[in-house]
C-alpha cells in the first residue's frame, strides 16, 4: 500500500463544511451539526461530538497489571479499565497520562512513557482521540485512588487473569482491550 | 479475580439517577444530562451521548483483509477502518454486520459470524456498544461500495501491510485496531 496513493484517495473523499450550528455546550462535550458538501457535490448533515481527548496507560508491576473498576453511568455498569482520563486544557498528553496514573492508582510512572498508538474512539460522530502509553516502570506512592467525582476500585491482575477476562468478554472498554492485547502479545 | 467479588464491588460503585434532562435529539445521537447520586451520598452531573450501537466485521479473503478508507468529518481526515455501521432499529447485531459488510465492501459473509467481543467505545460519556465479529468466509458479490451518504474506497491489504500500518499508527480507529490485533495474533 503506497502512502502516496492513500493521500491521493483521501483528497478525493474530503467533505467540506458549508455551515456549522452549535447544539449543546457542556462540561466535557460540545455538540455541533454541520452541513457538508460531499465529493460528488451533494450535501449531507454531520453530527459532531467534540471532546478534549484523553490519555491512557498500560503498565505492569511485579507481574501485575493495574486496572480500575469504575462505574460508568452511560453504560449502567462498572467496567474494568486501564488508568486514563481527559486531557486538561493546555496539558501535554504525556503529562496527562502521568497525572491520571498517579491520581487513579496511587502508582507513579518512573522514567519514560512509550506512545503505543493514538486512535479515535468513535470517528463517525466524535473527535475524541486517546493517546495510549506504555509505562515499563511504576512505583507505589499512595493508597488513595480517584478524585471526589470518581469512585474507583484498583485491581492488580495477572496476565492469566486478564487473558481469561478478555476471552470471556468481561473486559468491555475499547482502550483497555487495545492496551492489553498489545501487552499480552508482546507488541504489535 | 473472583467474579463474586467483582459483582460485590460493582454494587458499591453504583450511581443512581436523580433527574435527567434532554439536551439534544438528533439523527444519530441524543444528548442527556443526568444529576446522579454517588455511593458516598454526594451528587454529581453526568453528560451522556446516546447512540444506537454498531456492528463491525474483521474478515480475510485470499490472504487479504478488507479495509475501507473513509472520510470521517469529525476527525478531519480519512481513516482506514474495518467494515462497520450503525445498528438499525430492531435489527439484530449479526444482521447488521452482514448488511454492512455487503453494502460497504461488495463481499457477502458466507456461513457463520463469530462474535469476538462487544465493547464500549467511550464509556465515560457515551453508551455506544460495538459488536465485533469475525467472518471466516466472504465472497465477492458486487463492485459497489457504500451508500449515497458514504464515500468509501475499498482496500484489500495483506497481513504484512497491516502490521506495518499498525506500527506506524496509520491505523487510527479503535474497533479496527482491536479486530486487527485479534486476527494478527491468532485470537486472544
Amino acid at each position: 500500500m503506497e502512502e502516496d496513493l492513500l493521500k491521493e484517495k483521501e483528497k478525493l473523499l474530503k467533505e467540506k463544511t458549508v455551515e456549522t450550528m452549535e447544539k449543546y455546550s457542556g462540561g466535557i462535550i460540545n455538540v455541533k451539526v454541520a452541513q457538508v458538501k460531499l465529493p460528488d457535490g451533494k450535501t449531507s448533515r454531520r453530527e459532531v461530538v467534540e471532546h478534549p481527548g484523553a490519555a491512557a496507560v498500560i503498565a505492569e508491576h511485579e507481574q501485575k497489571i493495574p486496572l480500575l473498576l469504575q462505574y460508568r453511568y452511560p453504560t449502567g455498569e462498572a467496567l474494568l479499565e486501564i488508568p486514563a482520563g481527559k486531557i486538561d486544557k493546555g496539558e501535554a498528553p504525556e503529562d496527562c497520562a502521568r497525572r491520571e496514573m498517579l491520581e487513579e492508582t496511587g502508582y507513579a510512572v518512573e522514567g519514560k512513557l512509550k506512545l503505543l498508538t493514538k486512535f479515535y474512539t468513535s470517528p463517525g460522530f466524535c473527535d475524541e482521540v486517546i493517546y495510549l502509553y506504555y509505562a515499563d516502570e511504576i512505583e507505589k506512592k499512595s493508597d488513595l485512588t480517584g478524585d471526589s467525582e470518581e469512585n474507583l476500585h484498583l485491581l492488580m491482575l495477572s496476565r492469566e487473569e486478564i487473558l481469561s477476562m478478555l476471552k470471556d468478554n468481561r473486559i468491555k472498554d475499547a482502550k483497555t482491550i487495545i492496551g492489553l492485547q498489545w501487552l499480552l502479545n508482546g507488541g504489535w
